[in-house]
């Protein structure tokens, strides 16, 4: 491992939405950028969350010098608990970023176990032969930066998950003088955001957003407000509190997390509020509507959010009336569609206005964007991050565009290890990677097995035979019984499962006129009947499951 | 049921998606307009298929004297084989429709069964006293109709899905001159397609489509070319067939209902293809790929359609290559966006241009349409149908904006009775109704129950406790064993399985130290003590099974 090139193993967070993770490594210093975490697809059945395989790195601890983080969202910094119970290394994030960290971290009892620094815009970390330069960027979220990542081989750009605000709510604007300066010197490679490579033109400013707000707060003036949207983004809550303010509404901040980041963020100073503008929703009662708005989490429909729980009567507090004003101030993330629809129509079913209109930008940035970093930094090569293989290939398209060659674009699997130095980059070979399970409090516990079984008993339910057999032979000392759980009949005494019974006891006569005493061929006979049978009669394949008990010492 | 009031009551299709199935009522006559089916949500685990609960006609149905269709979409003729085997009715429907409807009753061998009449734009049919008159409309499958249903209370619109086409591919615009016809007679009342209605504007001629894959097939002259799309929509297939023509390929059709509705079009005239250009899946290897397109079912991204089993090279003849052409004719309708996005993804590593922009266009009115459906009506009563509660409620400010009065704008939930004459309309009772699940050749034998166990057996699996009692006892002669599927641990010697089976025996030793011999008793203890240990040790909530055999006659 020392051949004097840079290699870049992206862990997780390509050709997938979440679980952004990448391992830098020169000689023999590793660093890992972002730790995130993925939310479970259709077909993970019970599945909590994901997490990303990080077995390279607990096998390299050695070598590994730190984690850098490049904002605060889910899917770059919700693996870290789990992550860091494994390998013990310093974090460094802004100081956002960083305070949303511990509050993970003391969740889960972690605090005190992990070395963390805090890093303002502009420093620069040293990592053995690497170092790192945190960069000010734009993002739905405070605090993102992206990063120049120094080696002797050049300077590795990653622009983390941004968009470029010239007009942002807090802080400045992204520092595209730096990407200027770091271009002049010359950059070996872009690791550039590719979420919304398929849009062309310019994201919004999230200050427009603010504009919408000032319309439906004086459109408005005599309803309750309920505002739903995501509770990571700051500076979207700050801009209700400021149109709160001028319309003289007290606000009342609803939902788990949305009281945990926006306190969090209060306390750090990143949330400005005026003195007795927050209340607590126990107090809202002692307002009229039309002096009160609600923000609230839920906008992506989940249903155990606030927002659901109001919408369907089971908030404890807060119930929809006729006239009630909820603002979506959110887009649906895909697959969330049908989630977000039901909440819609439950308000409007209650006499709600919902308005989801001009009240949301995003924090990705469109092709236009993107152009501009390609062409401030005039990178060697480009490494198109953060997408589905769609977003990756739109990506290479606009990086094709402002002129990179086609042959030093580089789509990349999870996985892979790319070597690159000031002449070549080629993928080299690949190390473990993947997702992990994390099921309650198990993690990488639930693996493919349970999960096709669950969506086996997901489909068709569960059809259990049971009885007792003496001990050597295959002679019936109890039972056979028949029961089922998310099949089709309920009870036992359905005349199906009757018939099932009888079934098994054929089977079983068989299997005692040909003296079979295999406990496995006895189990196999009655499942190859009692499924033909099912599937003959009803054209459904339940899981099968016959168990044989022996009774004791006989 | 002698009032001289006409009764709408709405068996389904309003607040979802699909189902549509309205009864209109007059005295000793019942009509029945539409009967679809709809698709499973997402929490109706392994249901093949949703279709209203008709009770209300069964038990009246020596007054229904027909079923009328107004367009051949799953969502308004797929219930009709299940329907029609309860009710048997004469139905009336346009030649395409009625040829489509066909095809399912000879799959269900109900061919013979049912009286069908086909009918002609303008046609009028009389059903005692009230009588319906077919109206041309555009729609995104050819043949669709608007109906003009009379009675001695007046004449009320009801449109059927619809669009403003004013140059459609196949057939005549809308009749627009009927509805203005309409209209200057009176018109009691207008129910009108809601799906478009939050959306502004006009909905873009099918023609458009046209023009774009003119420039598709011109702009990728040597490439093969697949186009997934609607296998309903056969105005889309004969506008590729079209320029199939024009650019010298040779054309397979792929996938089921592909074939069969096309195919069906081509029988009855509606679809025109030059001689020789349409050729089978296996002769495709005689030609270049330049010389051929393939238009494909799986535009939704179904997992068994044809696209998605040519993406994962799971289809026997057509596999992708890089250099291959695909093009989605279609909007993911909402639900499918992350199965779209997976197939387009596959498709992206495979190497395939994936092209989804300007080749679809809706079939159903936006907000300019409505309203001019409106004007040339001009309803005293406006009933919003088909859709979600937000979409009939955005139907409601279209119709407010053209001046029909808030308090005659009446939105119904299924099964609501609404009677109207030229005085009043309100709402005077509910019948039954809601959604009965086909789940494999079972119909309604799946209830709520059985879903509530499946989302529960998905979620956390099932833990099965066996054991066998002697008969009036609590001594056990077999067992307990501790199995599980879907849950975690997968083997019965797995640690965890094993400390379960002592917790069991645990119960069991208290259930006999206070002489416990209820089985319901011993049942429950055991199911409190496994899963209170479960979810101490691994916070999970697996469906728990006790099952006690009784030793045979001893």
């Amino acid at each position: 491992m020392n051949n004097g090139k840079m290699r870049i193993i992206p862990l997780g967070g390509l050709d997938q939405i979440g679980m952004n993770i990448t391992a830098f490594e020169y000689n023999n210093d590793i660093i890992v950028v972002d730790c995130g975490l993925a939310f479970p697809e259709d077909d993970m059945l019970g599945i909590d969350l994901v997490i990303p395989d990080t077995t390279y790195l607990e096998e390299n601890i050695d070598r590994v010098r730190g984690m850098v983080i490049t904002h605060g969202h889910e899917d770059h910094i919700g693996a870290i608990p789990y992550v860091l119970q494994k390998l013990s290394i310093p974090l460094y994030a802004t100081k956002l970023t960083m305070a949303l960290i511990e509050g993970k971290l003391q969740e889960h009892e972690l605090l005190d176990n992990v070395e963390r620094h805090v890093v303002s815009f502009s420093d620069v970390v040293k990592f053995g032969e690497i170092s790192v330069e945190f960069i000010k960027t734009n993002h739905s979220i405070t605090d993102a930066c992206a990063l120049a990542i120094s080696s002797p081989v050049g300077v590795i750009v990653h622009t983390g998950d941004f968009k470029v605000d010239y007009t942002p709510v807090f802080g400045d604007p992204i520092d595209l003088a730096r990407f200027a300066q770091l271009g002049s010197s010359g950059v070996l490679a872009l690791l550039c955001d590719s979420t919304n490579a398929e849009r062309s033109g310019f994201t919004n400013s999230e200050k427009t957003v603010g504009r919408a707000f000032d319309n439906i707060f004086s459109d408005h003036a005599t309803s309750r407000l309920i505002v739903a949207t995501f509770s990571s983004n700051v500076d979207r809550v700050q801009q209700i509190f400021d149109a709160a303010q001028r319309y003289g509404r007290k606000v009342v901040l609803e939902g788990r997390s949305m009281v945990n980041i926006i306190k969090t963020a209060i306390d750090i100073g990143y949330v400005r509020i005026p003195d007795g503008i927050l209340i607590d929703i126990s107090e809202i009662k002692n307002y009229p509507d039309e002096k009160t708005v609600i923000i609230t989490t839920g906008s992506q429909g989940e249903s155990m959010a606030a927002l659901s729980r109001i919408a369907s009567n089971m908030h404890k507090t807060v119930s929809i009336k006729p006239g009630d004003v909820v603002v979506f101030s959110s887009n649906p993330i895909p697959g969330n569609e049908k989630a977000v629809f039901k909440v819609i129509n439950e308000l409007s079913l209650k006499g709600a206005e919902v308005i989801f209109q001009d009240t949301h930008v995003s924090g990705h940035a469109c092709q236009e964007e993107i152009k501009l970093i390609y062409t401030l930094t005039k990178p060697k090569f480009a490494i198109p991050v953060h997408g589905e293989h769609r977003h990756l290939m739109a990506q290479k398209g606009v990086a094709v565009d402002v002129g990179i060659p086609k042959e030093n674009v580089l789509i990349l699997s999870n996985g892979q290890i790319l070597e690159i130095d000031s002449e070549s980059a080629k993928v080299v070979g690949e190390v473990q990677n993947g997702a992990v399970f994390v099921d309650g409090l198990g993690v990488g516990d639930v693996g493919n097995v349970v999960l096709r079984d669950r969506q086996r008993l997901a489909d068709d339910g569960i059809v259990i035979v049971c009885m007792t057999l003496e001990p050597g032979t295959n002679i019936v000392l109890a039972g056979p019984i028949v029961m089922s759980r998310g099949f089709v009949y309920i009870k036992e005494s359905d005349e199906f499962m009757l018939e099932a019974t009888d079934v098994v006891r054929g089977a079983l006569e068989k299997v005692q006129d040909k003296n079979i005493t295999s406990r496995n061929r006895i189990r196999d006979n009655i499942k190859d009947a009692l499924s033909s049978f099912i599937w003959k009669r009803i054209k459904r394949s339940p899981m099968i499951l016959p168990i044989i008990l022996e009774a004791d010492g006989e």
